[in-house]
């Protein structure tokens, strides 16, 4: 056993960070200024992206900060994504942010040449932006056979019609192509009905209806859509894989996806611990600092104790990915998606309570922090499901039909 | 013991929950949907006050159902404030809404004619709002013996020079004067030291620096602001109570409110378990009514606990607070003020994961809900710091210094 | 809404205390000691009632202090249940122990002259006690549809065969009759297939097979048996109320059980707050009184907030059960079971961390306490199958199949 | 990043699980009934060591299973110490039970030459046992500069005068020795104050004056003793390290032995969600599985979740004090020190709740089970001291005092 990271790991790690403490955390706070100032006064959101972060991304590509998602081993990745989790900004500035990492990988994975050729070397490249619409506000997505949105093979084209929502990235300027799952073949077996499809964002008929908020943040310039497909046809080789593969592909999209997400979270945990320390220490009040009222130094060591408890089971998962895939580290992954956004949640709450009111406000990104980590309980599939999960894999091994 | 409530608090209850289920809540859901709507197409937020709803304040004006707050012994109104906390607007519509009850409370009880027949008949009318500025960004507001701002007595003049945030109501158009808390006499006993004044909005040298977001929502049309006070001069007749007096009038003024506060928070958890039972037994997933999977029901019935036995404490704290007054209820009201927002928030939080994406979004009144519980428990002095009173309360009886 | 106690409940209620502290108390340390010297010695437990505990019986009888359960109000009572949760001894000392109290109950309320002579009247004397055999090894007796022992009728007499255990009572010297509930109709509905037995214990047939242990505690001299009933024969006329009657015999005992057991959890957690202060502030460590570090002073409000909202959701669920009887306030009686003990074991957990080793050991009540409280979250229907009922109760008002 | 286990720990840990299945768990299982019978008949407590465990720790021996603690590193050792903690004899069958392996570590790295051959021997050999007395009755014990018992040196003599409790092993038939916590210098430096100090059991003046029960249970044949010492003479050359070094030697002598510790638990909450599944499985109650009622998958989902975070936490700890000492692993070893006992703890009592009255008894493990991880959140320091530790090291990174 070896806790210590590879060399390379170790390197870009630093190398990530440097970048972020250096370069993007000045545009950043000037970006989240921006935008705060402009919601108290009532202007309208900005859905174009900023030349200083365009600008970003050219420095980090020319230090090769770009796609490590791409290169490195889940292990290797998962610190540069705890490192980008400190970052709203980051992950995309490194071309390293969902859903396109996700999309990327599907079509590394999966795609024919000429998807790859049309799609992957552009995502890569950066210059367009892509989504995944799978959740449908009709049924309860938690459970993806429920999902309705009809994908019919008519000659060599594929027509898709119904309604998808929470497509994040759909409001971003460059996005050209979302990934949509659709029922093809109701009359197979229930893990073999759903197809992925490319669909180029301008395809008649695919209309992006509104732009929801998550606790009022729209999240801008990705934005999260509902969408309806309207009689949109596409060439049936734009399916993924070939028809009825909708849930072999989401199996294996998942996986280092959530390693990225819970290290981003973990990331995010430990910026809010380490506020909470700065204010907690700064700040005074009856006499004492506020840190050493009450049971604040005791929360400071249950987030310390449940950050690198979480952390190891993060590190852990990524390396069973790397060993055996996605199906040998099934549980682990559900473990990830369960204990990471928890963590991240309970940590920022206490670092807001230790600001007080302006842990409210967007004087500081613990009100963002906290309702990103609010929506990543359920984004991808609600705690619960995970749980279920979890515990079906356990009791399996004692008999149970799994 | 009888639990019964009194047949005027039932008939008006009644009364109470029929115009906010008749006239009330259809309003709500139009103006909800429209802001929301403003909000992604990214329109200016507004911060006048519909005329739907200035109607709806007549209309319960001639129902009587207007400053019940006012006429009521705490026990009686306690029911009628929880069903006030099923809508964001209702408070508002009987003239019941925060700071404007603890102000017109202040009023009353401290006022001297002059004060009250410039201020408290036109709030009681409703044609006026005020705002409560205590709060400081530059210090811990927990401990209020910390604040800066001056109040300092020249002549028959006070003048004022500071900063305050987080004045609720500053926003509202009809906002026409602040109570402000100040420091006038640095040298005198702790709680001695500061007065509280009437401060006309458009006295010169005031200034609405900002409003404040939380968590991304302005709460318009009254809003939370950033107020500086500039060599800000208003008559020593609008001291209340003399010089000095903050703290009693503090402590009497937030017994009733937070009684008020606490049962909103039970009305807010009751609307969400209530939609969180109409929810999962709507939706199905896995096979089954999603409030039959994994842990639903046992969450269903732990809210359930929860929210009956907050509510009992929140009306036994009433019923002391009407025997005994404020310093009789300390301890209680304390205890109230961390139990109950805590209590919502967790049962909203059950609620938002019932419904999945839809919870996180504004299609539901749950994420504004949550935001609220969660800005409660900071509001008007952090949990922690009522923790510690009620701690030195209990432990004063044990014979440590009280 | 009135929180008062009545003029006859406060003064029996103080009547109650006094005599615990002046008399209870001193016997009861006495005794602790000694049994725990005895535990340590390695000596035989001992299963007789010692002299002074029949002393403090009479006196407390003399005093009119007897049966109180059987004159009072639920409300009423519920003070006077509180208080006699400071002490292991005071419930048998004033004739209000269970199971006794329940069986008592059935009695007064289902049973004929005769069954009333031969078993209420010396039960209401105290001069014999009695057992309530429900609980099986071989089955889920959460369920209580489950359960197994017949109890066939054959001509005028009732025959048993089957294993109960957890029986509490039947190593009382003076036990002399079970209550025993057996499968009389298997074809009958699922809630009118058992019947409730009154069976002599000296019954041929009937054999007290062991006592059980909780947690290492043998709870002498009642004790918990399993007991194996072997062709035991009794008249028919011992069924109390008639065939198949168990269910709702049982249904109506356990309400007033359940607030007795609720409030003595009460008392038991207010004596461990107790407890918790008196040495926390005695002790030092680290420069201060160990109940000024870390966040033991939460602790403290934590437990004080949970104990009072407790109380008032118990005292409600008597009052509403004197108002509507057993079926009006089956959620509520739920509601408490599950409460209760989980906040007697949340605050002897933490008078236990306070008292160090010392809260392990048999020196402080603490251990058996905690004991206690553990034991209750399992005895008369694990938490679990409340949350359920309180589920499907509240579910139902949505709607859903009840 | 490697999470392997190396080739011998792989090996040896695949050896012991064997052993413990195949040899140790039938006599375990013997021993337990035949205890819980002796304690249900009231018959004394035996201290002796029955023949079947020592001829248990021949074959251990034999087949090289024997002081493995000491020959590997903290890191391989640690999956041996979860195997162990299936079962309450193993540690002593292995020789690597508390606190002999704590004080044979003592030995090994500061004791002379004359100390190593007089006690280390014959400890490593099994022949004979030892105790760690430290905790004091008078004084709070969390806090070691408290200790008042006096170790003080006369010529070539050292006389200890004194009272301790807790003295784990004291009990032991083979018990010979015991290392002693004294004041030396009260005017030192409040680390430099305290010597330890080998005092055979049998000098004039020492005499265990009771054993002490862990709630109810006595823990036999180690148990822990209340020990008092009047004018204990040994000679000087009888200090460990020297005097004043007591606290030098304790901060060593804690970090392997918590790792030890800590993984134990982790075997046991194995074990008690083991039992939960199989129970929950094989038992039925309203028609279902037990374990498919209410919320128990969720339970069994984040019991999965908290043992294999803090198995990794614990297993990095391991790593850390391996790598750097136990200085460079202060905050993880108090990590784990909080974490293990607490996740036990919460298995544990899911595995009681589905075990329902069974849980309670001494028919399965669980009770001696939850009551050894409550005790072991106390022992060696309580929660709350850890918490107080992690919180200071984790604030002087922000520049707080140390």
């Amino acid at each position: 056993m070896d806790f210590s990271p590879s060399a390379r790991a170790a390197e870009l790690t630093g190398a990530v960070r440097d970048f972020i403490d250096g370069e993007i955390a000045p545009v950043e706070h000037d970006l989240h200024q921006r935008s705060a100032r402009a919601r108290r006064a009532g202007e309208p959101v900005s859905w174009r992206v900023p030349e200083e972060v365009r600008e970003l991304q050219r420095r980090a590509r020319d230090r090769g900060l770009w796609n490590l998602f791409a290169d490195l081993s889940n292990v290797d990745y998962a610190p540069i994504a705890e490192a980008t989790g400190w970052s709203f900004l980051a992950p995309y500035v490194f071309n390293c942010n969902a859903p396109d990492t996700g999309n990327m990988e599907v079509l590394e994975k999966y795609g024919t040449p000429e998807q790859r050729d049309r799609w992957l070397t552009p995502l890569l490249d950066g210059t367009i932006r892509s989504g995944f619409a799978m959740t449908e506000p009709a049924v309860a997505s938690s459970d993806a056979t429920n999902m309705q949105l009809t994908a019919v093979l008519d000659g060599d084209e594929v027509v898709l019609d119904g309604r998808k929502w929470w497509t994040t990235g759909v409001g971003h300027p460059d996005c050209r192509v979302l990934i949509v799952m659709g029922l093809t073949d109701p009359g197979a077996h229930r893990h073999a009905r759903h197809s992925m499809v490319l669909v180029p964002i301008d395809t008649p008929g695919v209309k992006v209806e509104r732009m929801l908020d998550t606790m009022g943040f729209l999240d801008e310039p990705f934005g999260h859509g509902e969408v309806s497909f309207t009689g949109a046809r596409v060439p049936a080789a734009n399916i993924i894989a070939g028809p009825g593969q909708a849930f072999a592909i989401a199996q294996g999209r998942l996986g280092p996806g959530r390693v990225h997400h819970a290290m981003r979270m973990i990331g995010l945990a430990e910026r809010a611990l380490h506020l909470a320390c700065e204010r907690g220490l700064a700040r005074t009040a009856f006499g004492k600092p506020i840190m050493n009222l009450g049971g604040n130094r005791e929360r400071v060591a249950d987030a310390r104790i449940a950050i690198n408890a979480t952390r190891l089971l993060i590190q852990h998962a990524a390396w069973k990915l790397d060993a055996g895939g996605p199906m040998a580290a099934l549980s682990e992954v559900s473990q990830i998606k369960v204990a990471a956004p928890n963590v991240a949640q309970q940590v920022i709450d206490f670092a807001m309570q230790i600001h007080g009111g302006a842990g409210l406000s967007s004087d500081f990104p613990l009100a963002s922090a906290w309702t990103a980590a609010r929506a990543v309980r359920i984004a991808d599939g609600p705690d619960e499901v995970h749980r279920g999960l979890i515990a079906r894999l356990e009791l399996a091994d004692h008999g149970a039909a799994r």
